[in-house]
């Protein structure tokens, strides 16, 4: 049987038909690799998912991480086995260069990989995602020795990472957070404060916990520009408990097989801690790996709306209810509910959504291989600039719609989809979190309107209209696409300006999200007219699938970007005005 | 502190300055209220609602209905002592006229009332709205030995009531059902199938359940024409247990307090039942009470939708995070995310969802009222052809966008409303079943289009497009508003034109939910024009909140229509030409 965690058919088009990684091949740091190591890689991410991570995930959801008498962090059977199998095949050091121990390959390749274990169980898959963060922060900024105490532990899965930054009184505003680290005579630090939200805070997984924790050294800059990154270890080189205490374990609507805490830091003597990169430069540290780690949340989302629409397909394939159109004569045999357009329709809207997600953020990865590893400076720096445009749609657009789409694959199941007895309603429950985590939806309309759209006076906007204009200049027969997609080009052009020419930054961005998403909905139908194009006259049930996804997609879904940017170009102020309190 | 379960001053608008319930009370059945009762019976629902509905709404969905070790339903505590404070306070019995044993309130104020108990904790208030919806049909179609039989129990909460419709193989598919219905010597009936999603299925809450169960007749008419209705009590009058057996509990995302049950009925000797009404003439039995139920789904979804509102509003008025656009001086204080433009934009669509959800449901049981107690005739059929075509509007509109108001009240919160410590993440999982029961989205869609729209001749959709241009020629200052919603009156009747005049019903059918969710929305649009007409030159906070409202209806959601009328418009037929299989 096809799988129903993701599409192997799909990430192969859109891997080698659309994105051609194997010419990433000829480049150095992929020398190593070939299409066979390639297929190898997916083919053992499939078998991974499939064996160690889908089989807990119901149970994960069901038995939310607790505290046993001890007052250690209990888990579900399962979680354990499955992330060592998942650092044993290489999956945490995937992109990691190979002269760090690592498996190399390209980032794209990596990412379609990484999927796999996002569908079969987000929760579980947070676990060793946080620690390839953190490698690569620590790879990044890291002193050497800093690399070498925990970075091989990490690869192997007996030490992992946390990423801490919000704050109880400080969740999207991290300007404001009071953790500080003290500079101690030894050069290391002394952290003191509390972090929320914080996954994998505490768990019994791995030997060590690296928690990466922004905090203010005293004396520093205010706001953001004061911001450091401490290295705090869990456990201490001589076996001893730093000074870092599970104040609380969250308990929530979905993800709940990933542990998420509010951690103490400093409670004693304060934890001990290592400055990671330069005095002040946390934020620039994190946010150096913040273009990745947004294009991961999608990529969850996307993975979630896959495997959504894989199994309401089924359902619907295979459920009969009802008949055609008119066919009141109960003699005759029900049909599958996939015959019924309604149906339908929310299938195609599912294939819409999920898989311009998928191929969304692989094009956004291969711009980070693109970035790293292309030869030509002006072609690195093309690429990064188009990534960073990209990256707040690449987050929120998946993290919207595919959520959408999973609301339409319980819709499909009716009332056996609200029930525990299939999967979807968990889909559901996880994917909410999406829009929230790693920055708001509103905080991304804000990134891409005040700030990506018109960066470097917009030359990142100009790009990516540039990019869909080729795009549009090769669409051949679908002409009728092409001209909707250059006349929404048009109104993306038109609105941002207007919206910049207020003067007021207020009402610049007041509807900002209403920008994120007209702007990702246009996104989207580059995306569909980029895999037609790519498709050609390819004549099989793969092609005709995706034909009618797209038709789906510029009759139903871009037309809706025409209100939204009629209501931008009105410069509207409702939300400005109305006082709430 | 004002009540975040419901907006009182927001229902005394509709009632009393809007639907101007007062006017009723001249009519015989309700000769016996005043306006001083009715306050004091909203004041009671709020009482009890608050007391005893909300307190144990979260337990319920934290422990759901399981089976103990004898094999009886558990409950958490609260769940009785609140459905009989509801029983004695004479809630069951608040629309069932006086000499029946009720309240005798009008149907307008009694839905009023129990949108309390919905917004407080929906999976307690099913139990004896259930017992409410038994009550109304035995009174229309029992015969006096079954009213006596069942009914005064039934209104003092000591019996309570179920719908038994599904079946395992039949959902929406009741032509389909397999349980039958053999005729006795001694005129009683021996019921033999399984039911399935059968709420209040099987508790200890009440002495005894009488199960109004669809049924077959063996001999009848196929289809839905031999559907037969049979009153079957659990326990029979010598005590007995009648062979009725729970087959099975379903574990759902939410409502979990609502225990939903699969029952067989004659595993043994065949379960003793008595027809109700005529034979063969089940199913117009149980339709008879369908715009009424289908009503209460959709203020079932409202009530969520407001006190998500409610709930969303207070922490956006109390939490701080960040500051204002341009605001860097982390000396200044934070301010509330209340004043953030995104998270208005978030509460003003929360508002613009729920508000109009209330009213609409009201307005829908002012013409029950209407087509159950206007003097005239013709009145009486005026009200009754506008409620028919309202119905699938007010059923899934508010169970699609008071939904989408509790995505909004999640977002507000952030990783708080993603947490079980608040409870908008059970209101989000809670509404889910609402585009689901009495009738899925596509259901009711294919009923508006295929069925309402052209009953008659069109007059149906005719009186309601009369009765919204009756507003906009109220509309006064607000002719912005009236040109918007008279051009979207004129796309409701061009587009109605063009789908029923392709002469195949599949393409007429085949977007027919985009039909409903464009129709719908334009409804709400002249929801909202009615209250800004009642308001006329109020001038108070609450007023100002209304127009805002408003406001952002017309700016941010009438104009979503426009695509949809243009795709319907155009007879798009991809749901139809894609083949999944």
């Amino acid at each position: 049987m096809t799988s129903r965690i993701l599409d192997r058919a799909d990430l192969d088009f859109l891997l080698h038909d659309w994105l051609r990684v194997g010419d990433l091949l000829d480049r150095a740091p992929f020398a190593e690799h070939d299409r066979e190591t390639i297929d190898a890689v997916l083919d053992l991410a499939e078998q991974i998912a499939t064996e160690r991570f889908e089989p807990h995930n119901r149970a994960a959801d069901l038995a939310e991480p607790h505290q046993g008498p001890d007052g250690r962090v209990v888990l579900v059977d399962g979680v354990r086995e499955a992330i060592e199998a998942f650092a044993e095949a290489g999956f945490i050091a995937a992109s990691v260069p190979a002269e760090h121990g690592g498996t190399g390959l390209p980032f794209t390749v990596a990412r379609a990989a990484l999927a796999w274990f996002q569908a079969a169980n987000i929760g579980t898959a947070s676990y060793p995602f946080l620690t390839t963060a953190a490698v690569n922060l620590l790879l990044a900024h890291g002193t050497p020795e800093q690399v070498e105490a925990w970075v091989p532990g990490m690869l192997e899965g007996r030490t992992s990472g946390t990423m801490c930054l919000s704050e109880p009184q400080a969740g999207s505003s991290l300007a404001d957070i009071t953790t500080r680290a003290e500079p101690q005579d030894d050069g290391s630090y002394r952290v003191i404060g509390t972090k929320m939200w914080i996954s994998g805070g505490e768990h019994e997984l791995t030997d060590n916990i690296v928690h990466l924790v922004l905090a203010k050294i005293p004396g520093g800059p205010a706001g953001v520009k004061g911001i450091s990154l401490i290295a705090v270890p869990r456990y201490l080189d001589d076996g001893t408990h730093n000074d870092v205490a599970l104040a609380g374990l969250n308990h929530k609507m979905g993800y709940r097989g990933t542990v998420n805490t509010l951690l103490n830091f400093g409670e004693r003597e304060g934890a001990v801690g290592w400055l990671v990169g330069a005095e002040h430069g946390g934020l620039t540290a994190m946010f150096h790996m913040m273009n990745e780690a947004r294009v991961g949340v999608g990529m969850g989302a996307t993975a979630l709306g896959v495997t959504g629409y894989l199994h309401s397909l089924e359902y619907a394939l295979t459920r009969t209810q009802g008949r055609a159109v008119g066919g009141r004569d109960v003699s005759t045999p029900m049909i599958p509910i996939a015959r019924h357009p309604d149906v339908r329709r929310m299938l195609l809207a599912q294939k819409s959504y999920a898989e311009a997600g998928m191929a969304l953020g692989l094009y956004c990865s291969r711009l980070v291989d693109e970035k790293d590893t292309h030869p030509d400076d002006g072609a690195r720096a093309q690429a990064a600039l188009l990534l960073d445009v990209l990256t707040p749609i690449a987050k929120s657009w998946p993290s919207q719609w595919c959520l959408a789409a999973n609301d339409l694959a319980i819709q499909v199941l009716g009332g056996s989809g609200y029930t525990r007895d299939f999967p979807v309603e968990q889909f559901y429950r996880d994917n909410r979190l999406n829009p929230i985590h790693e920055g708001t939806h509103g905080i991304q309309a804000i990134d891409l309107l005040g700030r990506k759209a018109v960066m470097r006076g917009g030359a990142g906007l100009e790009l990516l209209l540039g990019t869909v204009r080729a795009t549009i200049d090769r669409a051949g027969e679908h002409a009728e696409h092409a001209a909707a997609l250059e006349a929404a080009l048009v109104r993306i052009e038109k609105t941002t300006a207007t919206l910049h020419a207020t003067g007021d930054p207020d009402v610049t961005l007041a509807n900002a999200s209403v920008y994120l998403e007209a702007v990702g909905h246009v996104v989207a139908a580059w995306i569909w007219l980029e895999q037609l194009v790519v498709l050609g006259s390819r004549d099989d049930a793969f092609a005709t699938g995706k034909r009618a996804a797209a038709r789906y997609f510029y009759r139903f879904e871009l037309p809706r970007t025409g209100p939204w940017f009629d209501l931008l170009d009105s410069l509207d102020t409702t939300t400005l005005e109305w006082d709430p309190s």
